[in-house]
């Protein structure tokens, strides 16, 4: 059964969930000018599905090999997710061999990636993606393998001499919290010392918060809990790193993680991050500002048992009162894509959300300027799917 | 939004959940040799679902009213509920009036239940159910509907009168710990008294534990996680009460909920409870002896994350040593039925098992009699389920 998962405490997966404070940290590279992450990064992470399995004896599918990764490359391209944005394959713990090379560089565990991850990157390049490495702050990485205390420049070297892409940086075995503060600034200036373009993956703001653990495609979630889970990255401008077995993913899991519309709101440009607009009992109310006087909303159902529960509001808790003001075309993007029509100021939607789901709307300001402005049925009959 | 469920500290779910102690009530009251619940209740049961829903106006189709009740009685038969065994149409908190009446009975809410409960209980009746009612031992219900401290005989009687089946006894509003048993027995003395039948279904323990909220067939389970929930409850001869909308169901739910093989584990007539072999990282072995010789045996994955991962254990865990000595046949329940041929007191399972999930086991011992002996293959090849 391998190490026991249990007793990493500190096994990292921050990437792949609500990732508000890592985009504190990408908006905080960002701030170099450097053109990276703009928007949030879309990929792909093998933590939270494969784990540290490495005996590719018992279990040769599921190993942290380059095997792995070449396959995701593959169906990555195959299966439509390098069309709707998904970019980086990254590669998380457990790729490297127990001790440094007779130059004290890292290097990858020979018999799972006998090419080597120049190799690995170059194919991965081939396929128009990018690649993703794994580092730590640390003495050794959270799975026990060499970690970059120490060796900030030559690691960031190496792994520009790879073409590596991106850098998940995690924040295991360091020392005080001023140790890690400083090692994670060390290694952000190494890594703009090679020239290269690394995005900056930092797990830094993950030791100062609870984890939670269950992604979209995988076992744990029920599907109005992944619906949630979507809804809330696109929100939160949250990166988008899948960590499933795209292998055997469903065509449901598949469908939400591919929803254009929602990568859309994920990806968009203004690059503003969503906000909680209020809290009632178990319901939240959501919304991100987006380019071209647009909004994401999201009515969020905490409740854990008892049927879909109506939460209602009015269309002026929205933007600061400006969403519908004068007016506004509201477009339902999940659970399903549904057309609500026009609404105005003085519009109240009743959105029925199921236990644990979560409805994301796309809200539309419709300006006065005759150009723009559309004969209004402001009076009609909400429709079902509004109540 | 009707009341906020959040408030409802003590609201009842155990029926619907790992009802170990529960059991231990229901053992209690099979010492009486009433005949009573000689296996587990099965049936359904309103709360998990539609808790406290008293608006009928604004929401007709969810509300605790007659309508909802012999709604899921017809659905019981036409759909095959019944068939399988499940019996009891069960009323939870939320039906009575908020007063009673002129002779200090408890009365339904008159606009909900029109009809009367012994007009509903025929109803059920008439489709070869039964009818499960709900009181509470203390002042008030959870949901603050008059309590039966102080008329156990008369609500006893109430119920008996109306030809009630079931009586959930809920813990609410109670005083003391000693005054909570004392109210307890004086209930059980009391409906012994009616001369009646019913299931004396005792919420007691549930006040002496944490609680879960999910059920199958609802929003906030994952598919694995409902073949655990069902597995277990087999395992630990739970009462099957349901809680979901048998008008909208997902196959897949149903499907589970129906499994013969696995309601033949729960209802064996031997009426052991299932227990816990052992414990080893992630993982837990539990098995129930069955009759004729029988086990059933769940492997359960607790961990969240990662995917599926190897259980490895020996056939002579199983049965204290016996259940495959000198052979036995092994059939898969759970997630799917299969096959596993012959197997003996030497034998190595290797059980894949996915994150939140369980398989479950049925091992049926072969002796050593020679009617009884069939050619084994041991050697085999395990078959990929095995791996």
């Amino acid at each position: 059964m391998g190490r026991a998962v249990g007793s990493w405490r500190r096994a990292t997966l921050a990437c792949v969930l609500v990732l508000v404070l890592v985009l504190v940290l990408l908006a905080g590279t960002r701030a170099l000018e450097n053109g990276l992450a703009r928007t949030p990064t879309m990929g792909w992470l093998h933590w939270e599905r494969f784990l540290c399995s490495t005996d590719c004896a018992s279990d040769p599918l599921s190993c942290v090999s380059e095997q792995l990764f070449m396959q995701m490359a593959d169906l990555m391209v195959s299966d439509g997710w390098k069309d709707v944005g998904y970019e980086y394959v990254c590669i998380d713990d457990c790729w490297m061999s127990l001790t440094r090379d007779n130059q004290d560089r890292l290097q990858p565990d020979p018999e799972r990636f006998p090419s080597g991850i120049r190799k690995l990157a170059d194919y991965v390049h081939s396929k128009g993606l990018k690649l993703g490495i794994y580092g730590d702050v640390g003495n050794k990485t959270c799975a026990g393998f060499p970690g970059s205390y120490g060796h900030y420049d030559l690691d960031a070297q190496t792994f520009a001499d790879w073409g590596v892409d991106l850098l998940k940086f995690d924040g295991c075995n360091y020392g005080t919290q001023d140790q890690l503060a400083e090692g994670y600034r060390n290694m952000s200036l190494a890594l703009n010392k090679t020239g290269r373009s690394i995005v900056y993956s930092c797990e830094w703001p993950l030791y100062m918060r609870p984890m939670q653990r269950l992604v979209i495609g995988n076992f744990g979630l029920s599907w109005d809990q992944q619906l949630t889970q979507m809804a809330l990255w696109a929100i939160m401008a949250a990166p988008l790193l899948m960590s499933n077995d795209l292998r055997h993913i469903s065509p449901q899991a598949k469908w939400l993680l591919q929803n254009k519309d929602v990568i859309a709101i994920n990806q968009d440009p203004l690059g503003k991050q969503g906000y909680r607009i209020t809290k009632d009992n178990n319901f939240e109310l959501w919304e991100r500002p987006l380019s071209g006087g647009t909004y994401a909303v999201a009515v969020m159902n905490r409740q854990e048992i008892g049927g879909p529960q109506i939460f209602s509001f009015s269309t002026s808790f929205l933007g600061n009162g400006l969403a519908c003001n004068p007016a506004c075309s509201i477009q339902q993007i999940l659970p399903t894509s549904e057309d609500w029509g026009l609404h105005n100021w003085v519009s109240f939607l009743n959105i029925k959300v199921n236990p644990t789901g979560t409805v994301l709307l796309k809200v539309v300001v419709i300006g006065e300027s005759p150009a723009e402005k559309p004969v209004m049925n402001i009076n009609k009959k909400p429709s079902p799917d509004i109540l």
